[in-house]
């Protein structure tokens, strides 16, 4: 029998979340004894210092940057090899303790909360980029090492890593969730830019997604093993190196911002924008709520109204014709105040609405906690489901400015939210169902970048149907036969 | 217990593939009182037009366009919707038949040879192109529809669908095996272009990879059962639907042909071209024995050397600047002889050679067979692998003009074969063998485009290390327990 978790309620407000399983221990009292017993082993594959028990580590790794209440782990392992992962894994299997994986802890669906206890697998301790081939345009990367370390680590060698979901994540972390950001219109999302994978499975057994040391820019060989642990958000074993394709830094940078006078109307312009070919690096829609809370945030002065934030990646001259094909299509559309800039500075002032709007959001109601939630329909779906969102934010009495990826479809109410107004919760928590709901009765998904993690199970089941939910469930049972990868995540569990 | 099939000899000489299997009705005599069994059953499914027993029409359906020898399904089932493919499948799952899905039948593995005989779904039936929405860059077809079909049907829309294997080979077939050919370098494969299947599994049951109906550009809700399906080979399910992405038709075109003193420069000026940002469309590298081969059997008179022929897409102005920067480019690599071209008729002419590469090889021998190789290396690797397999091909005394997709890294020896000459069958064996062993030392992998099929399996053992095959069996068993899905593909079978 399965049941919903309706985790926005039950997480902010702090209920326990009633979570059976079939396999690992799972009465509080047994698992205890069973992670004493382990522990002497824990400290003889990585030393004292490679585990805690104390606290306050145990609670800054039950949590990630979302809403989710914190579900603290047992205990907090740091490994230094996919050696001692492995023998790590090896002690949870034997004695059936849940595995969570823990990169830098900046994801936004609860994917870290150890919601069963166990043992938080914290990689920040395997940080080396190896293996880079700056002529084969790959590199590969240990779980520890970030996005922007990634990119500093390049800084001259002509590359860089442009997948960018705004947090300073772990790339690792990035592929167990699919994640993707505003680059992903051009340079695609994690699953388009992981080549392979190193990974532990439940049982400590060491795989690597397409070979050992494999590199090829394509394959079709066998199964394709790597788009399957990319997105699973640890529920199918710990990612520990990820080989990640390269791109060559442009030549030059072009941001531009434009207003419209609706959604339509900025839509239009980016349906045109990508038939014609433009091949635009960025194009983020911010609604006027967004706007008005930016422009009060850092001072700015944009027009109250839907507004497009682009950037151009390309040759000098080649920018010259984005630019001017992109402002044609805008001004076609009702479009007013394009504003372009080339250098660096002004660049980043154009775009300093964009960048702060989480800040921005925040600080519309001083003392609350944001939300972001995450939906993705096809494009001509957006004007339609972002009016009708407005609507329903309005109605139901809630703070959620609106950004979007806008040429992936993809889009965020950001929810601030009073957490200790019990009516406001439940508010919110109808809303984003809601809007869920609405994306899916458009074609579209439930979550575009951010997962599924605890708080959209029941969600991913409408979406998929439950024949493939079976199938999925399927998949994980062949790979994690006693339910130890991260237990509670992105499927719901079945009651005995 | 594990064993080599070394299919090349054993297909080309026409030995019995032994194959062993668990659970489909192995015994000749066993399986042809099943299949007179489920006979009429199919009849009254699809009518007695929809089912065929001939010994023509299942010979047809027996072999693809490789040199794999003919294993003919003891009866062809034509399908006209995904109901009648589910409920035949449901009839095979009852009598435990073999199911071979069939598009084209353009494949180069032998992936739908009926080696354990069984039941061949023809799909040409289902020929529908569905649910276009231009302003979504997407569109759904069934399987029935070739990718040239597909871009004849959307001429007018100003939208095309790029990937490009060189046949005219079904979409549904082309997603079945993680085609990909000379487009990729830009649009990518299959892998990135395909947003959703249908999909009969082996007990009939019909699921849809991304929830049904359902598009968004991209998602991360749960286990990316799309790319599990993408290049399965008809061993998991049936593809009955695909809904991929479109692009803009790019407003003008270049194609440029240039030469090289040596596989290196060519190699050196593909990866400043990649890392200098051209977004070049196609990349394509032909080595001096195949434009000795197409100027013979084309009347042209390419300077006989390496040689690499391209494709710019984009705008007029975007076009002279991608053309000027790779004929510095290539200039500086010591390239001679750069031609480029801008109206359809030039560009088609300065493209024959490239076009024309497969019947060229041919001309070599008149009355010998062809097979194409596919490996694909990291861009780096390619001179060494390139000048290591000319090496070999004269000590081996064999003709294999060599073509490749340069930009991906993945290249064909167009092997030219005499049938009837055991002593040369062998050493084309040994000599594709050695070539993939050659690139898995160089961190690629045995099949870049054309899939395992029959002729791989031993090699992607090999490429991937036991562990991950004992994963990818775990996937099969778990969708398919009683491995009726194109039985004795990609995967070895395990001996009782």
């Amino acid at each position: 029998m399965f049941f919903s978790l309706t985790p926005c309620l039950r997480l902010l407000t702090g209920r326990r979340c009633l979570l059976y399983c079939r396999s690992i221990v799972s009465e509080n009292s047994d698992r205890r004894a069973a992670v004493d017993n382990a522990v002497s082993a824990f400290r003889s594959i990585c030393g004292e210092d490679g585990i805690s028990l104390g606290e306050a580590v145990r609670e800054q790794h039950g949590k990630d940057e979302s809403v989710h209440r914190c579900c603290p782990p047992d205990v907090v392992v740091f490994p230094r090899c996919v050696e001692e992962v492995s023998a790590l894994a090896k002690v949870c299997h034997q004695h059936r303790l849940p595995i969570i994986p823990f990169g830098t802890g900046t994801g936004l669906e609860g994917g870290v909360g150890a919601v069963k206890g166990g043992v938080c697998f914290s990689l920040r301790n395997m940080d080396q980029v190896l293996d880079l081939h700056p002529e084969d345009f790959d590199v590969t990367v240990e779980p520890g090492v970030t996005r922007k370390a990634l990119n500093t680590y390049l800084r001259d060698t002509g590359l860089w890593f442009p997948v960018d979901p705004g947090a300073d994540a772990s790339l690792c972390g990035m592929a167990a969730t699919s994640a993707s950001g505003t680059n992903a219109v051009r340079y695609g999302t994690m699953r388009e830019n992981v080549v392979n994978l190193e990974v532990v499975l439940a049982d400590g057994s060491i795989i690597h997604t397409a070979g050992k040391g494999r590199r090829p820019r394509k394959t079709s060989a066998g199964y394709n093993l790597t788009n399957l642990f990319v997105g699973s958000e640890g529920t199918l074993g710990i990612i520990t190196k990820t080989t990640l394709r390269l791109y060559g830094i442009p030549e030059a940078m072009v941001s531009a911002v434009c207003s419209f006078p609706s959604v339509q109307e900025a839509v239009d312009s980016t349906v045109q924008i990508l038939q014609a070919g433009v091949p635009i690096a960025r194009i983020e829609f911010l609604d006027d709520v967004m706007i008005d809370a930016c422009n009060r945030f850092s001072s700015l002065s944009y027009s109250v109204s839907p507004t497009l934030f682009l950037e151009f990646h390309g040759s000098e001259q080649s920018l010259e014709e984005q630019v001017s094909t992109t402002e044609d299509i805008t001004q076609s559309n009702g479009g007013s105040d394009f504003q372009w800039a080339r250098d660096a500075e002004t660049r980043s002032r154009l775009w300093k609405a964009r960048h702060d709007a989480w800040y921005a959001a925040l600080a519309l109601r001083p003392g609350c906690k944001a939300y972001a939630t995450d939906v993705c329909v096809p494009l001509s779906r957006l004007p339609q489901i972002i009016v009708e969102t407005k609507e329903d934010l309005i109605e139901s009495r809630l703070t959620g400015p609106i950004a979007g990826h806008v040429g992936d479809g993809n889009f965020h109410c950001l929810m601030v939210v009073d957490p200790s107004d019990p009516d406001e919760l439940h508010r919110v928590h109808l809303f984003t169902e809601r809007l869920a709901r609405r994306a899916l009765a458009m074609d579209g998904t439930c979550t575009g970048e951010h997962g599924v993690g605890l708080g959209k199970q029941a969600l991913l089941r409408e979406e998929m149907g439950p024949l493939s939910i079976q199938v999925m469930q399927g998949l994980k049972d062949a790979l994690d036969p006693l339910n130890l990868m991260n237990p509670g995540k992105i499927l719901q569990q079945v009651e005995l």
